[in-house]
């Protein structure tokens, strides 16, 4: 098992419940699409190449004169479980994670979960910066620091007419996309998500759920990102996000609380004080159903209407309730319904009952 | 309103959650129906002729001669909500609640509700005893002086050849029909449940919900009864029903009872303090999902599962979050929303949360 003993225990850096707009804005993500040149795109690289690219990355990486205290993981080397576990705490993407392309490929991560570097992903290298709450500028800063000094050391393929070259168009030129994981479960409520998906989709924006491309929108979290990247300067896009798009949805979900608070106070306490009754309660729960109930016991909180608990706890149950995170807290490999059994306990121990 | 203030405070004396097998066995009930000599069927007669019967039936029942102490309930001059109320604590059917056939009706109601007489049903007379747990001796014995005092006064329609005359076939002969409400959650958890209907239907026996006749069985009450009386004794159905038909189906739940707890404790537990959770934590709740969890709950109890609150708390709580009842506690008529929460309220404070 890899050393990550430690970090199941809490939730990274930017589930901590902090920083500007937390109360609707989970993180800002940052990430960026590299690759090496004189080497083909990881989708049309022999097994051989690949491996190369990853020694090349690794020797980089892994040297002290970067100053950065990485932890390297190699997937190939490493059990399903772990895996599972990178996926759940937003280290890795899913296709990342999963077992049926067996290919030499790993992550860097940096101290406290801050940024990932996924090698031979999609493109050689997918930079990513992670951090809680509305912060676009933060992350676009420590994301370019990191990236300058990869370029220093690696040959990055570019092109001065397209930009950074990557294996999907819709990467190539910055190579940037910027998310935002949102919360936002009074529009869930009131039915007006549909709405927001629509508009979102006129503007070319992606509208995914908590683990990106082709998850569903579980406890009412979303994750939303710019589409395309070529034909946009890295500063168009990310102003764009944070001062345009962002906030739009943020006054949306507000208004839709507001409503909420104001049209049906007791169907909104009921669903907050469900959530609590029920977590507080069940011997048995699934993955599904415990972030529906941690969604509704978020947005009582928020909304001042229960006190029981505070936004870090529910942010980490967000992320120690998934398969992995809880078979790493057992220590052992669970079936499913001895895993359910386990987020049970593991919610009413965390939630002080 | 009628002068019933004081019983929508407590369920009646067959609801006390007391009497042999009590913990399966709600209540047993045993009617008779009868008719007066001289007067067509209540479904052939003229309103006149029914206005006959309930002055001859009234004058009879109110005199101090009797030595019983009833309530009289012109159910003509009595407003929807009593009516469902009186049908709520099974003292009159659904079909005699209903107020779509307004005609000269009535309900004689025994001090403790241990017995009632309803005037122009289906038959003239239907005189039906309700005792806690299974008691048939006694609401045999009950009914029977009731039965033997009326007949004094009253002219019964009755053939040498057939037995006491009904208006549907059958129920001439002794007239008598027994039954027993239920209460079945392990069966209904395992599934096992509509192998037990099928083996009523196999013995010519009705099974039906908590309201009788074209009820559904909420809260997973269920309710037994003789479907023929014509061609058999007295004796000899209450025999069979005492003890083969009851005592099978307690059987049968008590092994479905005990394999849940031995098989799968775990979602045994989760149902009952899931149950409790909810209860004490929702702000709206309905009828059906109310009787759901209070059945889940009565299950942990009698189980020895869960000691928070006791069988005759519960009990109570099935009569006193009907519709008509809250209303009742509230003193005014409620919309179904307002209901709902009403009725989260009263379960919050009873039990004692």
């Amino acid at each position: 098992m890899i050393p990550l003993g430690q970090i199941t225990q809490q939730a990274g850096q930017w589930l901590r419940g902090s920083g500007p707009h937390h109360e609707i804005v989970i993180s800002s993500r940052v990430r960026l699409a590299r690759n090496l040149a004189g080497f083909p795109f990881v989708g049309r690289s022999t097994r051989r190449q690949r491996a190369d690219v990853l020694q090349r990355v690794q020797r980089e990486l892994t040297t002290d004169g970067l100053g950065w205290d990485v932890l390297w993981v190699d997937l190939m080397d490493c059990d399903p479980i772990d895996r599972a576990l990178l996926m759940e705490r937003h280290l890795i993407s899913k296709h990342h994670a999963e077992a049926d392309h067996e290919h030499p490929r790993a992550v860097a991560i940096g101290q406290d979960e801050t940024f990932s570097i996924m090698v031979n992903e999609e493109d050689h290298l997918r930079i990513q910066v992670l951090r809680s709450g509305m912060q676009f500028d933060a992350a676009f800063e420590a994301i370019n620091a990191i990236d300058d000094q990869l370029e220093d050391r690696l040959d990055y393929a570019y092109s001065p007419r397209f930009g950074y070259l990557a294996a999907c168009p819709t990467n190539v030129g910055t190579g940037i996309r910027v998310s935002v994981m949102l919360h936002l479960p009074a529009l869930k409520l009131t039915g007006e998500i549909e709405k927001v998906r629509r508009a979102a989709r006129d503007m070319h924006l992606a509208v995914r759920g908590l683990f990106g491309e082709g998850s569903d929108a579980m406890g009412d979290l979303y994750q939303v990102s710019n589409q395309t990247t070529l034909g946009k300067s890295e500063r168009e896009l990310l102003d764009e996000f944070e001062h345009k798009v962002v906030p739009e949805i943020i006054a949306y979900e507000q208004q839709a609380r507001q409503a909420l608070a104001r049209q049906r106070p007791a169907q909104l306490d009921d669903k907050i004080w469900r959530a609590w009754g029920v977590l507080t309660h069940a011997r048995v729960l699934g993955t599904e159903e415990v972030l529906q109930l941690l969604s509704h016991l978020r947005l009582g909180v928020n909304l001042g209407r229960i006190a029981e608990v505070d936004i870090r706890t529910i942010n980490e149950l967000f992320l120690l309730t998934q398969p992995a995170h809880l078979q790493r807290v057992a220590g052992r490999t669970l079936e499913q319904p001895a895993r359910r059994e386990a987020r049970a306990s593991l919610v009413r121990k965390r939630l002080g009952v």
